[in-house]
């Protein structure tokens, strides 16, 4: 049974080859910043209050034109047929079915046609700035078309982060079955089976490019083919010519960062560390956001992942002034352990833990948090 | 032998199913709360006062016109019967033994009017705000009829915490036995025996009131049936109307919200988080008084529950600006290791160690405990 | 081999049975204050001086007028014959072959007169106010006969600490071996053999006085006959008509008490929470030395006590202004491990470690030890 | 496969006998400095530059003249044979191969002029001022000679650390085989065939110096022949003399040492507590940095060791006004692991982390890392 985001982790844990779990959840190096987005929510207290009336609660939001039921929405992850061959498809069907965005990334392992023709919900674009511009644009035409109401503009990987799970699992795309996890693989059938003769696990499903026949290591692969480590702020503002809805800038930890961004003509910002992927040593994303908030809350919006697991992490991004979390690992367990409906699951768990939360701190609506609701721990 | 609460706890969880046991010791989400109120207790370091005739001592105060043996009284707690039969009787036969006050819950598991016959010594009633004011005020009423001093209202329930051991132990009321705790429940004889057959443990018992035929989930029947989230401060207003003694609000965490309650006429409030049961992500008990006790330690007596294990607990409160403090879970585990015999050793434990750390801090009365006597460690 | 304390520890524990052990060991309730004592020396760090010659180094310091080898000095333990029927003879030879202050308890289990007759350095007598001021009076009238140098009054027992293990273990005065400590007395052969046949443990060792023919719990003893918990400022004000010599005061822990102890006469203090074995909940000492110091410091001498374990922690003591430390349990373990000669082994370990600590921070002497050797851990 | 330094450290582990190991791994006492030096980075936070043109990345820096790949270079060690047998001359190769400088100890168990013939960097040599300064003369002149670019001296060695690794397993030089070590040895077929047979690990390699034909320990030997604790300031001046190329000063922790060494007409300092060997109780070198940047980082280059296992770690000292740091076990477990290539592996390693980390902050160039790109952990 699921009762939390960590029930679902565990069950993923069983049902997924070793690399593959590690290649999710894993961080670069250390993990120092991938256990930091955790820890940092627990020095930040509810300040409550009480005996105010919240028999009618509603956790839902409006996000540039949409409704969606909870300040939650679902991050991009790339190659997400590595955990089951239907992949987006069910990402899609299950954010559809609790009500929320889900964010397509560049990297997906299946066509944006294709998710679009199953999202209920609204769907937005991740994109990295390519060395291939016209690919992008490409993209982002086909984006626009299949109805995606936002885009996203990843900036924090310049390089590939240092994920030395992968190298030591020798971790390759599309993933290979070899001496040394030949076991590990066959204890999981369920997924083998799933996974068992098919190529849809090539990069060809990265909207149509390839990296030829080979598996390869990923980040070597991106580097190589993709990354464009000269990215600079005009990328942003080509971009900003390109698309004329909302945009959003997603990898920022900085005041600094922020206020560029809305100079760009960024609508809104995602703080984040890329879930403690790339740079290892950057603080936890909560940490960061109040600054953001500060320099930038006032003229776009501010959401933020990383390590959001719970209601209450929600509530008290919410209360530092962010407009909405966004979710990777989460959903993607839920995939592992029950496909479309193991993804809606754990976003319903999501909206009844906000809701109890705001329930518990008398707040009836997502409006009615604030900074009175929270403290640093320690602090008066 | 039991030297000492935690030898309370740890005999008490040899006797009970885990499912019960968990029930008790448990709190919601992932505990932080729970753990929040021990761990913040050692952050505050006595400063002692030598060479002061400690002779002649008394632990005793006096709260609302009684007389009791000592800083500490018994919170109220639901249900009280899943752990012995005999239930809240053996509770107010200890409690009375050691001479302080018992609040008996609206949610006992026994009638008041057969509580408050073995009772020699003070009882409060504890009443949560239902949707059945009527209800309610007949509660009140027997509470008056049958001699309570004291009305205590919580106020930290709007809905139900997310007490995620329950769902996972599938505890219900009354308990059943099924395949999943058959052995559990088998090796613990005592138990069993003591609660094989019969309907002691149906919801009938909360004060005439029945959730219908099966087992249900303790908080689905609660929200259900009797929660009212709508609950305001015109509540208490009307409880202040329809009681003339003293009155407590259970559940504050701020100094805004104890100014209010004083502003509706309480005498008193608790500061509490309902043991990390509710909202998990709330501070610690003891590090929220201070704001409290500065606030409104004026105009009205502050309490505190959560966490408190020790004698030296207490005196840290005390010496905070708390009047007293309340446990709840400490006196179950003596109710589970001993019934009412068990109730008396823990709370007399209590004593002694209150009495042991008046001596060695240099004060012979409660009144003699002021806040130079602690300091929050690392300060000056 | 015995290369630290914590090597004495470790090996003094292999020898003696656990209740022995842990009356030793062991401190009251959650030993929060114990740990307090070690984990306090880590916060502070060292600042040294580079380049300064410190070819010829000197520990030596002169305390009320006798010269002993390092800033280290015997702490009073009683009972001290639990551990090697040698008892005090042993702890007196080893403190006068490593060439410093033995003080001697008022509890100890050997006569004033045996003890001094085998020390060759100097004997301090260390007192409790006894409700009997004659028999104290005579103690300390033998001790002046007996050429002791200076007198201690210790001053934070007005009740016994609440020493659960000793209760645990059915620690007695004389230990008895029952069905439960059987076993583990006889898996130690040499302190069973040492131990065996006499009457050396009784309490008639307290100096002369006896408490019956049967064993009992060490802290019911004392509270019942000699402790006197009406002991406030005048008996120092008698003791100091008493003694005309060196007079200090142990177990102050605040400014306040400092100064007090001043104006009464005395002319010194141990800044001390009695080794953690009295009120659970006391700061470290080293984090109660500074504002004693600060207070009282130009006035008499401060020493401390307290988790002492290495050189390091007696300089960093001495660079927050104490005159000196004092140790128990570390010569305690050495005798435990090889009598006077293990005495003997455990100061000469920190005889080098101080010396060793000097070099390293550029001071010759522990006069050039001052306040700017050290700092608070994260401060600038 | 060897990903990071704690791959080759593992590796090293078990490759090398333990009193090996351990005397290369250890510290002084508790290790609580060695520790520190580790924990100290992680309590300091990147803070990226997002959307920089990171393509042209050049991780090199110039030192006293001397171009090298990366800010990172060889810390001197001593002894470096009893890890393998070709020791210092394949850890010159190795430095070689990576492009930056070796820090030839004086210390060193080859000559200097072996090393200088197989080195193809640059070669820096560290002296420790002994007693007989013309000894230290005659090196100082062969280090000339040979080329050395820079001259390093030590002055945290008054007397030898408290290493009590060493202590307990019998640490000699030569290292003796004896009973308590013969299996852990024997289990190391690898190091123990290189080892045996041959006279290359007596102090005889000492630049020529010998401690007659037993195996003696190591610190006892030091302090005996070697080491001058009567060293002082003029020391310095003296080798200012001597040297009219780049001279630094090693193991300064203050900002007052730093300031003194600039008056003596140092070039450079060292922050170093030589790896948490010699005086347990300092801070984490990291913690020390920022004092002694502040107060001569404008007259003099600030270099520092300690702790430093990543890429990340190096680019923290540079963002705190480092000029460069120094490693020294890192490349002792390269070089057990794979000998020159293996040193050359782990400085790889560094410089691909080095350059990884530049990208990801959004730094073309070590010129590019400024005090902006960092922050203390839980400050704003």
């Amino acid at each position: 049974m699921i009762h939390n985001v960590e029930d679902a982790r565990r069950q993923a844990k069983r049902r997924l080859p070793k690399a593959i779990y590690e290649f999710v959840a894993g961080g670069a190096e250390d993990e120092i910043t991938l256990n930091a987005n955790r820890t940092g929510f627990d020095r930040w207290e509810f300040r409550p209050r009480a005996l105010i009336d919240v028999a009618v609660r509603d956790t839902s939001i409006d996000l540039f034109g949409d409704r969606i039921t909870m300040p939650l929405l679902l991050d991009p992850t790339g190659l997400t047929r590595v955990i089951s061959r239907a992949g987006e498809l069910d990402v899609a069907r299950g954010a559809g079915a609790a009500g929320t965005i889900y964010t397509l990334g560049i990297g997906a392992s299946q066509s944006i046609e294709d998710i679009a023709a199953v999202a209920s919900g609204p769907l937005w674009l991740q994109v990295y700035i390519w060395r291939d511009r016209e690919l992008v644009e490409s993209i982002v035409e086909r984006a626009r078309l299949a109805g995606c109401r936002a885009l996203c503009m990843t900036i924090d990987v310049p390089v590939y982060g240092n994920r030395e799970r992968d190298a030591r699992n020798g971790m390759t795309i599309p993933p290979r079955i070899n001496v040394a996890n030949f076991w590990d693989s066959a204890l999981r059938p369920r997924w083998l089976r799933d996974q068992l003769f098919g190529d849809h696990l090539t990069f060809k499903n990265l909207q149509g490019i390839a990296p030829g026949d080979d598996a390869v290591a990923i980040g070597t692969y991106l580097e190589r083919e993709l990354y464009k480590p000269s990215s600079d702020w005009r990328d942003l503002a080509w971009l900003r010519e390109l698309w004329d809805g909302p945009l959003l800038v997603k990898g920022i930890m900085t005041a600094d960062d922020a206020l560029r961004a809305a100079e760009y003509g960024a609508d809104g910002v995602v703080v984040s560390n890329h879930g403690g992927r790339q740079l290892d040593g950057l603080p936890g994303t909560i940490d960061a956001l109040p600054e953001v908030v500060a320099a930038a809350g006032d003229r776009m919006k501010i959401l933020m992942d990383g390590g959001v697991r719970r209601g209450t992490d929600v509530v008290k991004a919410l209360a530092l002034g962010a407009t909405a979390c966004m979710v990777g690992r989460p959903y993607l367990w839920g995939l592992a352990a029950g496909g479309a409906k193991g993804v809606e699951q754990v976003l319903d768990i999501f909206r009844q833990e906000i809701d109890r939360t705001l329930a518990l701190l008398g707040a009836c609506t997502v409006d009615d948090v604030d900074r009175t609701l929270i403290r640093y721990a320690g602090s008066t």
